[in-house]
């Protein structure tokens, strides 16, 4: 599985345009490049629509939005739907404020989303207006654990056929879906939320990864998440064997997407396809 | 010492909302995930209040402002104040420029802190308008020693009864003082000034130590400086012990962070009450 | 070769007002005091100006543009060019975009450089508005070899004639030249460019450097680039050696900057002057 996914990437090298927020730019823009992607970041209106056209994909990641940004990310998912070129929506904190509420209701009115990647609180936010959000991490009320999981799936492929867009929601089992059909992930480590930005750099993974991939966003979408999940169990074993911490962690993860090939995902990933 | 302090935080996970500096925000963020806390970084006036609404307590960090921020800095201070939430002033370089006095002013008039805390520099800028700051960092000829240790305690009470807040002052001697009480704090390390951000993170760790401990926000601030200065020395220690160098001893100090236990803070601290 | 030029940098230890973008600023600070500069950011209109007078340098970084920030870049470069202090221009991403051409032309027509660096591409956008420019790489067919070196050596003298300003060309061969004299640098290494903002740290260093070398730009710009390439060479080595990944080479590569003495550079370098 994913061999060919990832053959695409390796010989594409998609640039990626990323509207996307200041606390974990940096690490979206290593990790990016860490497999084999290339970043540009521009938020600015006078730009934001130019830049689209010469890139691959469009990441929008509500994270840190100001009302100028905003009108970037509109003017810019226009014109990737216009080129046909796929976009991946990270409602960040969605839920947090009536603003952000707002700014991802207009987003999904007026641009057309390949992949919408959230905390299963986001994403609730998003297809609900739950509004169950604290701050930037799923409510604990809300994961996704086995009892839970068929009622998600369910959940899942219903927000794919209102939005179009592949569901990815991230958690201790990830879920993967459009309206057909489900994969679920078992890879990750709890690690992985000690450290800001893990959401923000899958975002940026998934959108090298559907650029190359552009008639299978469901399986890149999948395989993405399988990666960032097994290279979050590796750096937790570097991080315990060499007895270091949280910021370590971060490099260790990096490191690993860095030199993930397909024996190392197909040796270490638990995935389920329905 | 510090053992309750430390346990209240680890019960607690508090949620920190940061109006912060675009330079060292994701170390910000990491290093408050790091010391079991979580952050919200948002500076849009359109969600300043509502984000402070959902949180427990308020970072303000002076970096690098903007016309725009300032406006969501003082919407924040408000909420916060009006909520009882804690909130921490970290004038960064204060006194480089009159913008940055002005604004550092209009703050003091307009919220209430509970800490404020920065080097000797910006703490003298507060208090008397000195304007000595070069750069963001604190002028050689302002640092704190044994000969004039006395003068800048009452100094710092003073300005404690002035502003109601906790005033600490960070330098090869930490002072944290409310009218009464004064704690010296003789840990850390020079290396810590040869990376960007420690001051920032610092801000960042008072603030999950003060909402944790809304009750004593003089012994959490104390705490967290002295946790920050046992860091500081272990990492400089790891950093020598393999040849490594700034960027090294960056990670080390996040790392020995998310593994300060009690003990590790109970051998190292040099703390002397006042 | 460079002895005296790093002895000034330690003796004096310059204070760099960077306006650059919000992907790598961090890693520039750091990269700053890495090698024994001491930065500040800041880019308010109200600001610019008042903090470029208390400096020794500015670097003008067009990663993430937008239209505030360019009024506080002409701002503070007339202020330094008023006061004499050095500038350089770090043209990223220049042909991305009609808006990155219309801001480059303006801040050449009105600010006076004292470095311009780049990759060729965005060197090539800066004199002969090709436009080649893809993201924020160099374009492939523009790369420097053996065989296009003297024409390139050609064009960028021209540039120098033309701007005033010391130019250099980053890439597997990078020329730094005036008018009359140039330095070609063979060190570096490929994974530079796999991690994000060895460009703009590279010119956070050139301004550490130039500032305490007022009177040697071109041969303190050349230092500058070859501490790099050394360090991203020892970087590599390390990398190799620990089996590590593209996060950790970033943290080696700031890492040897921070422990570059005259031996290990003097020892690594492939310098040539014609």
């Amino acid at each position: 599985m994913f061999k060919e996914i990832k053959e695409n990437v390796k010989k594409q090298h998609p640039l990626i345009h990323c509207i996307t927020n200041y606390v974990t730019v940096n690490d979206v823009a290593n990790m990016i490049l860490a497999v084999d992607g290339s970043p540009i970041m521009a938020d600015e209106i006078k730009e934001a629509a130019d830049i689209t056209s010469i890139t691959n994909a469009l990441v929008i990641n509500i994270g840190t939005l100001n009302q100028t940004k905003v009108e970037s990310m509109i003017a810019a998912g226009k014109k990737a739907n216009e080129l046909h070129h796929p976009v991946i929506l990270d409602p960040v904190g969605a839920g947090a404020s009536p603003y952000r509420n707002e700014v991802t209701e207009r987003l999904l009115k007026e641009v057309q989303f390949t992949v919408i990647k959230g905390n299963i609180s986001e994403i609730k936010c998003i297809a609900q207006k739950t509004n169950t959000t604290s701050g930037v991490d799923a409510n604990d009320a809300d994961l996704v654990n086995e009892d839970n999981l068929d009622e998600v799936i369910v959940f899942a492929k219903k927000l794919s056929q209102q939005t179009g867009a592949v569901i990815a929601i991230t958690g201790p089992i990830d879920i993967v879906c459009d309206e057909q059909q489900t994969y679920l992930i078992k890879n990750g480590h709890p690690m992985m939320s000690k450290i800001t930005g893990t959401g923000c750099m899958l975002a940026g993974v998934i959108a090298v990864y559907i650029a190359a991939n552009p008639s299978n966003s469901l399986e890149a979408t999948a395989c993405a998440i399988t990666m960032m999940g097994v290279a979050g169990e590796l750096a937790n074993t570097k991080m315990n064997a060499l007895q270091s911490g949280t910021s370590s962690f971060r490099t260790y993860l990096i490191d690993a997407m860095s030199m993930m090939d397909i024996d190392t995902l197909n040796g270490g990933m638990k995935v389920e396809i329905q």
